[in-house]
């Protein structure tokens, strides 16, 4: 009997997905992309679910109710920003254990909100169901998206360049900081602490990344930054080489490994949940990066280049090229941080 | 301390509405009704989710992963019907315990897939997450509704009548049999298993309903007639009185009450899970009632009238008239079936 355990969720995620196609004259991106995509009349829709379960996205004590509020909602509306989607509404399903009380889902609903209206999101609907297991909460999320501002993971092409927003690992070692039962302290171990906690999808910035870079794919850093460049490269058909000089680490990522750089930079390309975007456009637009982030007020790193098919994604250091596995966080293979 | 079971699950569901005014200018329908309803350009789109949780909604053995399958879409079909939409697209969150196959994965896809063909649905999107917890099906589901075809819970006026389609209480006897440990047998009990474990939401019906019998207030009955019908009093600011003699019982019921008829009508009263259509119209139509019925396939039975608000829900029965609370099934508060 093969387990879903032996698939993993990325396998479990291609049996699905190759069970049959679907005939409807509707669907323009079904599943496999951060959003699927459906035709309105003459507008296009797009639909995403993410969800927070406690046990597996965090344990007792690490997010306050307010906090998990916000980033339930916030995991959603970065994957509609990936896609260059404007998020609109949400529906939410809290999953209630015995004792859970009415001050908690408030708590819960005041962080949704608080992350909807900076990001022009309405609650508009939902389930509330009792569980025995552990509390959990699933966000969908509908937006809308311009025909032509569209960008999925699949249009990559060779010679593109890569590019990623801000910095990378923060999130990742927020979590093992709360897993070593970090309470408070420094600046710089608060700072990914607060990553983790509270992560700010770069909405306006995909939105304006799509209208002035013309990216020819996109997808949010939410597995890790490695493991969704190889989402990028399956679709694409493509490989890659990144430059391990320029990948942009957070400096408590740096301080939590004391400065050893390459202990760092393994968090940060094997880290999820930055949500950041990761992005790849044509090699004519290099010239614009650093002004497009300047007006943003983000940092737009180059940090490698599209390859051909095949040829697997390489990491460069020092004159010399490594192959880099898909190493990221897999939900059902065995754990990688 | 307000633990969310003093609330009950409507109590929480007012809670949660009266936190604040959304200002959406896209929203047509927020929380209160089967579906949120939204604009999309010139498009009305509906929006709902529902989800089916072991332990809460079904013990170990009652159902098959394939009944699973089917009943996580049905459910919210049933929802979508009764605004007098059109399901298109669902997005299917998998909460996976340990050791779950890929069999059974695949056993849910079949199932949803063939209440998909049947309905006109497409699951074109999801997520997949590991928990400690039971086994869990969330579906959200959207889906497009002209705009002189949407039937809300409101629009119900004094002096119109109320009609369910089918007949009532065989799922909810059908629990009470798997409860009780019934694996198989003779045909009454079967339907009434069958009907728990594979409704099937009156789609086709509710679209003619709403093109025929111009309903001013529509539900779906998942919760109890009873419970439901309160529904519809509550937003629609009126009273009713149902006649006792009309409901339509199901046979099944009767036969697993040795034939009390009295038994038999408060479990079809107070038993959810019937996914039947429960609404109201304007009473000149009452003649139009069985030959639209006859032309659907369904018997369609005037249950009762719609009086002033502040009146309550009265059945009428040898002449007398009794209170009626709101007795249904009731998440978080005490179980009453």
């Amino acid at each position: 009997m093969t387990l879903v355990s032996d698939l993993g969720e990325f396998g479990l995620i291609e049996r699905i997905r190759g069970r049959k196609s679907i005939q409807d004259e509707d669907l323009v991106v079904g599943i496999g992309d951060d959003c699927a995509v459906v035709r309105r009349g003459p507008v296009l829709e797009v639909l995403t679910t993410d969800c927070l379960v406690g046990g597996t996205h965090f344990e007792e004590g690490w997010l306050d109710m307010n906090d998990i509020g916000w980033k339930a909602l916030a995991v959603n509306v970065s994957d509609v920003a990936a896609v260059g989607g404007l998020p609109r509404h949400a529906l939410v399903t809290l999953f209630l254990p015995e004792g859970f009380s009415a001050k908690q889902v408030d708590d819960l609903y005041s962080g949704m909100e608080e992350c909807g209206d900076v990001m022009g999101v309405s609650v508009v609907g939902g389930d509330i169901v009792r569980t025995v297991g552990p509390f959990a909460i699933s966000v969908t999320l509908s937006g809308v998206c311009e025909r032509d501002q569209l960008v999925l993971r699949s249009g990559a092409r060779q010679d593109d360049i890569i590019v990623v927003t801000g910095t990378l690992g923060q999130a990742s070692v927020g979590m093992r900081l709360l897993r070593e039962g970090w309470s408070s302290g420094e600046a710089p171990a608060e700072e990914c602490v607060k990553r983790f906690r509270r992560p700010v999808p770069r909405l306006n910035e995909a939105r304006a990344i799509v209208q002035t870079l013309l990216p020819s794919s996109m997808i949010d850093i939410s597995d890790g930054l490695l493991s969704d460049l190889w989402h990028i490269m399956d679709s694409s058909g493509v490989g890659a080489v990144l430059d391990a000089d320029c990948i942009p680490v957070g400096d408590c990522v740096m301080d939590y490994f004391g400065g050893d750089r390459e202990e760092a930079l393994s968090q940060a390309m094997a880290g999820g949940e930055d949500y950041e975007l990761l992005f790849t456009i044509n090699s004519r637009r290099e010239s614009d990066l650093a002004e497009v982030g300047r007006g943003l007020g983000v940092e737009l790193t180059l940090i490698g280049k599209i390859t051909a098919k095949g040829r697997g994604v390489k990491l460069a250091s020092d004159g010399a090229e490594r192959e880099l596995g898909r190493a990221g966080f897999d939900h059902f293979g065995p754990a990688v941080k």
